[in-house]
């Protein structure tokens, strides 16, 4: 049953650019905490590999898809999980245990997501044992295998996309120096022990308990020791790899308070907040790009000035249009996917038009869906927006094809009355209706031409 | 700092409608229930009334507002918990306990959503304070109390709106054979033992515990008298009353296993996961609402088919206007909260107006936004979905003065084409799009039109 590690094509000669931009100074900060954490001054960077189980079947979620393989806006819960992984430059290799039938679906989101660094291996019949043949896969001798044994190995699972870089760094330096470490949470409902008959033996006092979380690590020695000497029981019904690290090498792991980010997605219920709690993340920044340069009476900067006030917790910032092409890339790779993109130069949409042409170049769109709308100005008094409307119909068709390429375009006409009052309105109106679309991301309503 | 119990106004001579129609039938079985649980046969139906701690102040949320009044939908949570407990028209009186500072706004959300039996009382410094108040309000001898002793009382949180009747009824029969009963659930994650130097000291087996939840309850007598017992590091640090049933009275509780749903709103990502549980809830239910009776061949009927077929999850039914008038209130007690109102005989959107005013007098819409998304067909290849639009305008204008009766309005036309393929096409595209309205229901979009 048992296979080595699959390569997935997915390790790069080259170590590949990080998804974050700040990887480099990301790096530097784990080097000089992991050796403030006891590592001898001067000696090598500490070798870090990650296990992630993946192999379970979500039976608690209520549906027939694994939870780790749901789509949460449209992508595997799996995949947000690497990303997060991936942000740490200073793991060497993410080695992901799924069961034989999802070997080929797993290997086709590292690919489409270029997923970096990962290792695939196959799932035992219990969690334990998978996490065993991901150490396995580690471990020393292994033939024709690229990786090598790690000082430090992270487990974590697949279902906990939501951490920070900080945890990592927190367990694995703690658990060099004390041999296991793992991120602990107050417990949320009192724990009780029923008797045999179904009624309240005792209820445990909630602030001596804590709630094991993930992720956890181990110097690679102890836990893989521990793994070799543990009982068939402990495979099958164990759960808690701190306790085997407890039993079988008497090493007492550091617990580590972990942020109520480390949740596990469980139940349907946590697929929503899953997805709510990443809508919020990318929605948090927009670029307006306009086609003008330096005009500050121009329509776009009142309607950025408007945006700002109206989303006062999102980041806007302004582009123009001319020198975006090579800056679009590096907007995206900054975390930015929402575009207004103002057409007042020339008619119809051909500013959009050519914002989505270096969109469609930048080929960036791989990890979120980007949005882009595409505001126009009419002075209602003098024309109707239906009018307007007309002109801009191609939107449909052009939305359509723009959204096989991850792009939710949308068209919004704003009333620019010459009567202040009403044109303030007005952009106030455009901002709300701005921000609900990049809020929902809704493709149903692509290619829709709105009005306020 | 203790006040008796104040009624809100809220708890009518004449017991008063049931939120939900099925009370009759409910009601009926909760007897039946209660007595094969251990009452004698021929007994008097059991008292029973609910205590609600609603004093938290939500610090693990992270948001100013207490979790029990941060709003879902625009409706304060502990709305929703009432309105569950409210289904069980059995329980004769509901305690909110709520701090001195929040009196005035939880007896603004009772009037505002027609809550029923509720009585308000005033918080203590702590839970276990709070629900030793509400207790005591229920007690007998008090002064001017229109409250009587119950049998059996229920206690539950303010933040956990998502219960079914059904584990009402089995921890009340529970309590009345046991003297205490209480819902569990499995434990989600190991609980472990901290050493005092912040090391692993043990872990506990997971099978051999259970999360404690909510609901319990409690003979009246039982829990009562724990209270009046109880030390006051119990009031200040203790959280579980199974616990004190036992210290104080040596009852066992019952320990009931609940379903998922019994969950608390805990952290803010628990309201992202509330919001959407409600908002699929209340999306399960289409009325499309047609100016036609019999036709079969009608353009109403091919949308309600393809409707049926694209959102086969989701119940679609179908009424005339003509005679809707009486049947709307019906319609929305029976908890569908989404219309589609086809106009074909009339130009522009004369049926939907009619279908508006009808609701505007059903005055029913207090607990859920109601969505409306008025149809109107086109043939564009002999006309511009834009000279519709035009004639349509006016339902920006509408759709504002709804909003505030609680009524989102969105227009959409579909292209009513010659063309077999391509007329089912555009019904399917417009049913994606009354699917999309119907589960975000943005109020950013109320008055748009969009087209299929």
């Amino acid at each position: 049953m048992e296979q080595g590690p699959r390569g997935g094509g997915s390790r790069p000669a080259e170590p590949g650019p990080c998804l974050s931009s700040q990887c480099g100074a990301d790096q530097a900060a784990s080097v000089s905490l992991l050796s403030a954490g006891g590592a001898e001054p001067g000696s090598r960077t500490l070798a870090v590999a990650a296990v992630l189980p993946a192999g379970g079947c979500g039976e608690r979620m209520g549906v027939p898809t694994p939870k780790q393989f749901c789509p949460v806006l449209e992508r595997p819960l799996i995949s947000y999980t690497l990303q997060a992984m991936e942000r740490a430059c200073w793991i060497k290799d993410i080695i992901v245990v799924v069961t034989g039938e999802n070997m080929e679906a797993m290997e086709n989101i590292i690919k489409k997501y270029k997923h970096k660094r990962i290792s695939l291996v196959e799932a035992g019949v219990t969690r334990h044992r998978s996490i065993f043949n991901g150490l396995k896969a580690l471990a020393d001798n292994q033939p024709n295998s690229r990786l090598s044994k790690p000082e430090v190995v992270i487990i974590h699972d697949a279902v906990r996309p939501f951490f920070e870089e900080d945890i990592l760094l927190k367990v694995v330096t703690a658990a060099k120096e004390h041999g296991a470490a793992g991120a602990v949470r107050p417990l949320v409902s009192t724990v009780i022990s029923p008797s045999a008959d179904g009624c309240l033996d005792h209820s445990l006092e909630r602030a001596r308990h804590r709630a094991s979380e993930m992720p956890q690590a181990f110097l690679f020695d102890v836990i893989y020791e521990a793994y070799q000497q543990c009982s068939d029981y402990d495979l099958e019904f164990g759960t808690e790899c701190l306790q085997l690290a407890l039993k079988y090498c008497h090493i007492k792991a550091k617990l580590v308070e972990g942020s109520p980010d480390l949740w596990k997605v469980t139940y349907k219920r946590d697929l929503y907040a899953a997805e709510s709690i990443i809508k919020e993340r990318i929605s948090q920044e927009i670029c307006i790009v306009m086609d003008t340069k330096e005009n500050k009476e121009h329509i776009s900067h009142l309607l950025e000035e408007v945006l700002k006030t109206e989303l006062n917790h999102i980041h806007v910032r302004s582009q123009a249009l001319y020198n975006a092409g090579s800056d679009i890339q590096h907007i995206i790779l900054e975390q930015c996917y929402n575009f207004v993109c103002v057409n007042v130069k020339e008619p119809d949409f051909q500013e959009t038009q050519k914002l989505m042409s270096m969109l469609e170049e930048s080929n960036f769109s791989i990890l979120y869906s980007i949005v882009v709308v595409s505001v126009h100005f009419l002075d209602f008094k003098f024309a109707s927006p239906s009018q307007k409307m007309e002109s801009l119909m191609c939107i449909r068709e052009f939305a359509k094809k723009m959204k096989k390429r991850k792009v939710l375009l949308y068209g919004l006409i704003i009333n620019y009355s010459q009567d202040e009052q009403k044109l303030q309105e007005s952009l106030r109106q455009g901002a709300i209706i701005i921000a609900a679309l990049i809020k929902e991301r809704n493709s149903a309503l692509i290619g829709q031409l709105l009005v306020a």
